[in-house]
């Protein structure tokens, strides 16, 4: 099985991060193949960036026709939808992953995030995908995406500060890490918290895995169907869809 | 006061068509300017579309910085929140507005749009912009958009016939029109169907105004914060956000 | 255009303040005509006083059959849905004027009120609307509605206290100011806080302007019918509908 | 123990049948007094209506100061909130006693009502009062209120069609007969259906016993919180409320 | 008439004390029955000893067929709906009629119960009944249910700083309280409190007693048909339903 | 990786159905151990039937203590809470597993399942599991679950009936098929009806293959926390929690 993660953002760095983060949860058969595109933002962090973010990432799916199922590598899950409308193969976001494991191992999720910018996204996605019941809130540690690593003992002792707070405070019975760039901390936050504390990226790699093992493809009517075949103009001419 | 109404796809002739639309209901010191992307989809017709369409929406907010606000002129609303991130000028999508003037005109209103791949999005918008509790259904008329004016008999039938469905079945007591290229038909199927019939452009348009006479910015926290500037990789390194 | 104010209390002082706030914003073409009812409680703080502010709303729009539109200058919104069985044109109430504006601004708004007994009030109005979602808290400042312009200077204080509370803890983009008395503060407001401040009253005008313009009247079917010819006994008689 | 069982209607003959369904299923103990105001609408279909029957109402439930308890004997529940400031003894209103009822006894009721116009307000109490996830649908039989005793074999046949399209395609469980004209008719409907079928007077009555039985008043803090003392002018000065 | 009121777990002086607080209320002509099972937990904390109360509860049902009406005395409503199914009498729930009370005399109303790990349950339940949206919030007193009578004024001092700080945070204008162990603190607390405190187990022998005066059942159909007649295996042969 | 397979019924050749249905989709080193309890019912249909399947189901987890993760293979998920309690391993129900991989397959699913009589505690699962907002329908066969067996092919074209019932009218774009013993008929509907046909048990094996390989466990606090050690009377002794 050939699982293809996309980072939609453009920072390499981040995205072999991910990639390893990939690995180290799939299973003996499954090849990882983590990519990002060559155009677009260096990090994701609003609404604007996901705009810029979400051609490359549909460029980077075409151009890996021939994988069992795609990871889109970004917590605020942009594009996904469109993700799922140009291939059958399953979709995951490492958001909405995140989202669905935390609701079959608890009643209810916090969630930890890096800037507060991003909390509006993450709520509107809970709430398309039906888990914002299950959710008990969104903190925000306060550092860019690209900072996390900067300063790794700060990281760990923010999202540890937000984490007994949404204990505490909003009865949180697990956590999800809001950003690809916290994967390699969810272990040692579960040992040192007592909860579950669940990295998006690697739930995604296995959820696409159960999916591919079950057969299941992507529904191809109703807002999935596949787009139609018309003109795209100038830049993105070559993606205009065909037959 | 001047008012960019961006018709996110390429079609030029519906560009038109939305700047005649958006004129007729203009306060005389209003003036409209009506464009459209140079790159993108001929028309949005579903998640992928809306990718593709996004950028060049953007771009065209960008270039008219003067304006004192604008209009997303499709029905799904694409990019709204990351126009919103990049201006603190009023933006409003035209289905937003649709909804928005139905709540005020009637306490449950029925959406009719062109094909059923597009009901998902515009769900998706009403359960965000938290309407969907005053909408009682959405509902297809099988036609593409580009198709609209081929035919205008059957189009006007079409939406007839699902006009009076809503008003039966839904107990729909105002409609939307879900697509730009309705917008000249508002005016008649009010008269005919014994309802308020709203066309998203007039009433975006109209919610412009409203907003620009009110003085009132779109907010600069929080989701809507200014993008953070950024390095943006190749095709779309112009878009970077600067200081 | 010709747009009838109803302040639903009868203190004049607060009507002609409510008059000179609807002026300040209304568009050249507009006069505004702003009235209370000879009968009726001083101040609405509660259901008690809206039940009786409602049949002298209903006179006063009943003795305007001239104007173009309604603003019910209340933010209780009291008497909103048989104003608008009452007549087809456009009316709209000071509440629900600025939850709609502060939807089109920002991803989540905060509301000040006057009086905690009231909180209950707006939060059923926000229900019904379907803007609940949008909402992420009511405030009171514990002021009597009448007691607002006694000391200026604590008004001014109090609503900045609370505008900063909801900021932090409820992550507040925008701000509607949840009382027609509190109309005046709106633009310093908005500029000594950083986010957008919306006054009801001005809000409601500009609506009112923007459905006047649409050509757009209210449904007269459902909810919002006309009321039906009946007998109405004692001193309601001259309020009996008439064929 | 004494109920005052208030029509907000001014038809003499209908809060004589209220009264008559009210005493048929109190306990031995309890006395039950009907009354109706004397200013007001002869029946109350629609908002307008409701906004002149308030009032009379209120006035009702100030001239029976000494009563245990009191009910709202209109489906649309007017003036139940300004009722419940007015005093701390419990008041119920025949719509929100059908709903609660209905839920303890059925996983999901419909209700039946008499024009299609109240469907709106009816649902409008539902969600405010938290049961409209329990209610699965409201049906209209077109017969207005005043003429459901005009041909009761119509009233039936229209009745029996509604309960049984509500069971078959809104899956009810239980029905709640919206309209305090329909009081008479609960036994033998539950009987001919199958399926519980309660009169929202009866089952007023029985739940104010059981709160006056309880020895629990309404709140005294909050929304419910006593009116404030202040100057009603003109028509409405005798209902100011005083210290 | 005869109310069966059945503790599902096995402390009988627990029994004892939920019969004096249900004979307490009780109306003349009533006989209240308090019963237990046999077999089953101690006390009731949490799903798993839910799971293993609910048998005995069915028994205890099943053995007093006699009965006019049945109260599930445990606040988590163990096996309300199975109970429902079982018979045609009415059955309820304390903490389903806590909630329903509280609903009919305050605007928003909160719970305090006694350990946290309970919490979940409760709000499942209140989501189920639909009425979540009128409480306020769920607090714990950290006290295991049968130490509440331990040390009676370390009991009292717990729950009435929770009553405060759900008064101050949540705006509560009501209690209900979450324990049967906790019956016979509702009147004090109400007096000392100033706001409505409601006992479960009293809550719910009064509206079984209205039930049973209106002569509603609980429904044949849908989720409470009669269990279909089938084999039941081994140790549960004897609840096999028959025809 | 051992999972051990809780058919709760007692009817051994629906499990060795069931067992097969998770060998078929297992992974290689998965090792799939399917069981039924010796006490309850001969199949769960509705609430009754699901009190008596509980203890059993809770005896066969503690009788497996070595197992890495468990499915709860009845479609009405009963006892998955309790399940929770009593083990930090991952239990997952194939109610909730098939509406979470429809979820991540499809914009709204709908639900097929056997007899009218379940779709009040499908309903109730999904609302508590936050995924009512993502399912369009549940939709009954009418055919008993022992009896699905009795004829496959009128059982297949009921089935195929309600899946293009709830294509047209519900929109369905993926379907959750609601019963344990329809497990084999999920690929033939797939390929037959067009859109994703999802099998709960399948689902839930690879949803728990994915938790077990992500090294996820239950939480321990909250709802979920390990219950108490306490007494435990009767026939239930041997169930007792101890330290």
């Amino acid at each position: 099985m050939k699982i293809v993660v996309v980072n939609p953002n453009t920072t390499t760095a981040m995205t072999e991060g991910i990639g390893r983060a990939a690995r180290a949860v799939a299973s003996p058969g499954t090849e990882i193949v983590a990519v990002n595109p060559a155009d677009g933002p260096a990090s994701i962090e609003g609404y604007y960036d996901e705009a810029f973010a979400v051609p490359g990432l549909l460029a980077e799916i075409a151009a890996h026709p021939d994988a069992d199922g795609y990871v889109v590598a970004c917590f605020d899950d942009p594009g996904l939808d469109a993700a799922r409308s140009a291939t059958a193969r399953p979709v995951i976001g490492i958001g909405e992953a995140g989202y669905h494991v935390a609701s079959m191992v608890s009643g209810r999720f916090g969630v930890i995030t890096t800037l507060a910018r991003s909390i509006g996204a993450l709520e509107g996605n809970l709430l398309k995908y039906g888990l914002d019941r299950r959710c008990c809130g969104v903190r925000a540690v306060d550092l860019p995406v690209l900072a996390l690593h900067d300063d790794p003992e700060l990281t760990r002792e923010r999202i540890g500060t937000a984490i007994e707070a949404a204990k505490a405070e909003d009865r949180a019975e697990a956590i999800v890490l809001g950003c690809a760039g916290m994967a390699d901390l969810a272990a040692d936050l579960t040992a040192r918290h007592g909860l579950p504390v669940i990295d998006g990226v690697a739930a995604a790699v296995k959820l696409v895995e159960a999916l591919v093992g079950l057969g299941v493809s992507t529904c191809r009517i109703g807002g999935y169907a596949p787009p139609l075949p018309k003109h795209y103009a100038g830049a993105f001419a070559k993606f205009a869809p065909s037959e």
